[in-house]
Order: structure tokens, then sequence, then C-alpha cells
């Protein structure tokens, strides 16, 4: 039975999540469902993140067992066709060895969080941007992120419903980039606890409009507790954006 | 009474047009309707441009003469304000002179045609974009598109319904440019017939798909009718830019 690596972009607005969860629609249901049509039996589909309600993905990692056999890209086309109107594309598929594990092989995480530092209404990027409206300083804010880059223990930024064994990660990248009205926050790592890039990037805002230094946010790391994180900033600017192997 | 510009983003999607019309929604509409709930009286919004149903602006103008003075930014605020959850945003009020006509006072529009060129589903894009499945030689399209450019008869590429005087414009700028998937058609002239960008894109897109020759596309423009026309493209993939005084 071969293995596929199928390459996913969707828009996480209808979804209660990647994760299938009862009577609620999920990206992973779609994907299944959509499965399920091409090959005629039920199958997993498993992801290489688990993302949030309304968090969106430009390339979302899962792997699937197809009973029958296909040319990768008959199946990619198959997928789609059956995942409409589902706003989820496969962008890619390809045969891998039964060893490839979406979630276990993964070796990086790429995530962007992108913020429209506006006071106008949303418009066109309506749904796909947290919008701020406030000026951010973003220059304190790239500063302060580099007090989170390495090995830590994450408890501040972690939610209360991880199931993570250790709060502990280490933190490649968080880079903080303006361009125009656009403040793209930019990370990556091995792997993240449950709501981490939300709840970091909810307390660099408190940075950037100047109600933290950057000595509160490393304050705020130190001391390991859930109430001691600024807000989590809403899933609709964060993207999972590729997963390296 | 102070006459002010307003520049203005929108997502044309819910929207007949620009363009007021009984009992449909329009980007006239509701920016009249906040207006009319700023100022406590019924004004007019005169647009710079009259976008067709599902056609986006990133920098629409229009001018309005508002009965009671406002700041400018006060004015900006109030009507995004009045005009939530509409996907309508005022970027920018300035107060002009009385003489400035947001329409007539134009010297150049520039537009920006945005296409897809992949396989798969739209996700994130939806409604935003134009999908063409086919790869596009986008050199050919760019090099063909250099025969529309300067003064001429464009009765080809006009909307039977077009109320213009003259079929005759001038076109300035007209290239196609590839980034990845994303293909940019981004033309600018001092004004254009109705439905004049999409039927040139519409065009220029069987010279991508090599249907058409930069000769074909020549003939076409000589032909001087409707019916040597190409498809007209999609309205989802236009923007109008900006508007230059």
């Amino acid at each position: 039975m071969p293995r596929y690596k199928l390459t996913i972009e969707y828009d996480g607005a209808p979804y209660c999540g990647w994760q299938l969860q009862p009577n609620l629609p999920s990206v992973q249901g779609a994907l299944e469902a959509a499965a399920l049509a091409t090959c005629g039996e039920a199958v997993r589909v498993h992801g290489a993140g688990r993302t949030d309600a309304g968090v969106h993905a430009l390339g979302q990692v899962a792997h699937v067992d197809i009973p029958k056999p296909f040319r990768a890209d008959k199946l990619r086309d198959a997928l789609n066709a059956h995942l409409r109107p589902n706003p989820i594309a496969v962008l890619a598929a390809e045969i891998v060895p039964d060893t490839f594990e979406a979630r276990f092989s993964a070796i990086r995480r790429h995530y962007r969080y992108r913020i429209a530092n506006r006071r106008s209404n949303l418009a066109l990027d309506l749904g796909k941007v947290w919008r701020v409206p406030k000026r951010l300083d973003t220059d304190a804010m790239h500063r302060a992120a580099q007090v989170l880059i390495g090995k830590h223990d994450f408890t501040t930024f972690r939610d209360t419903e991880c199931q993570a064994a250790s709060p502990e990660k280490t933190l490649d990248v968080l880079d903080v980039v303006r361009d125009g009205d656009a403040v793209d926050i930019v990370t990556n790592a091995r792997s993240y606890l449950h709501s981490q890039v939300r709840s970091m990037v909810g307390s660099l805002v408190w940075v950037g409009e100047g109600r933290w230094t950057a000595d509160d946010l490393a304050a705020a790391l130190e001391a390991r507790k859930r109430s001691a994180c600024g807000p989590v900033a809403p899933p609709e600017g964060l993207y999972l954006m590729r997963v390296d192997y």
C-alpha cells in the first residue's frame, strides 16, 4: 500500500482546526472525505502540525496510505476534485517510503504571523491578518524577540490545554519585519507548544505598543507561568508556511 | 461645504460594482450610507472609476462634499466605523479644493490583474485571483502585450454596453510579470473603456496558452470588432490599484 506525502494549503476560517472533531468541520476530516471518495476506502490522513481553529496553512504536510496505487499527480488532482468547494488545496503529492511520518519525521516547522498595522478597517485581507491600530515599534519588537531564542521552558507561552510532555522547546528564529503597514513575525523551530506562536506574538505586540520592554518579556519567560503571558494573538494572522524533513 | 478626497480599498465580491443600482448592494451605496450616518444628510460620493461587479480596489479614489466640517482623519474614522461590517475601508481622507473631481481630474489609472497559474484548487486566494491551470508562457504574453501600447481604436476590447463617446484610448503600460505561480498583468492609462482590461487579459491568456500568437492579437486589435476578442477574464483577479491626479 503506497504512502503519499501531501503538501496542503488551506484557509482555516471555516474549520475547527486541523484535527478531526465529532460533528465539526475539520481540515483533516475534509481530506479524509476526499480520500474516501477517491479510493473507495476510509483512510487516515496524518498531519505534521495540528493547527488551531482559524489558523491557515500555505505548506501543511500530511501522509496517507492509499489502498489503490495512483500516480502521484493523479492522486493530487483527484483529491482536489473531491475537496471542492472547500478552501483546501493539495499543492503536491509524492510517493514516499513507509518510514515517512508527517509528524514524527519533521525536523523543522516554519510559521508566519501577519499583522496589518493600520487604523482603517480591513477589506481585502479580512480574516487573513490581525489588525493592530496603534503604530508598532517593530525594531523594539525584533530586539525583544531575541530573548526568546534558544532552549527555554516556555510554560508562559503555552496553552493550559497543551499536552506536550515537556514545556522545554528550542526556538531557532523569531524575526519581526515591517513592509509598509504589513508586519510579519517569522519563526521556525523543530516544534512548538500549543498556542506558543500566538502567545509570543501577542506579547511582542505589547512590546511594540510600548506597554512592555524587552526586560518585561524576559521576565515573563523567566516566570514560567501562563498568567505572566501577554494577550494571545488571534488565529487569523497565523500561517503554517512549511515543514522540513 | 468642504470637499474631501477619499482613498478606498474594497473586496468587490459582495457588490454589483462601484455604481449605485436600485435594490443591489454597491460600493458607492455603502459609502453613501456611511456618509449619511456620519453627517446626518444624504450626500453623493463620486468615484474615479466605475469598477464592475466583483472587481476589487486597493486605491479607488472618490470625492464627497460633507455639509458639516470634520477633521479629515476624524471623517476617515467615522466613515470606517459606519462601514463595518462591509469589506470596504477608507484608507485616507484629505480636504481638497472644490475644483477637485475624482473622475474628471484623474490623469492616470493603474490596474493589476492577478492570475494563479496552477493546477491545484484555490484556497487562501479564493475570490482574489483567476486560476489558470495550463502553464502560461508569460514572456510571449509580455511581448504580445506591447502591440496594444499606444493610441488605438480598442473596439475589440470594449464591452458592447460601453458608453464612452469614442473607442480610441491611449494605453501606456501593459506588462506581464511572473513570480512563481503568480502572474501579474500591470497596466496604466489615462482611462479605459468598459471591460477593456479584462478583455485584454483574456486575450493575453490565449497567447500564453499558445492558442494565439502576437500576430493574432494584433489582428484582433486591427479588426475593431467585439467578436474578434478572446475571452473576458473574470472580475475577481482585477484590482484598481491607484489613481493619479
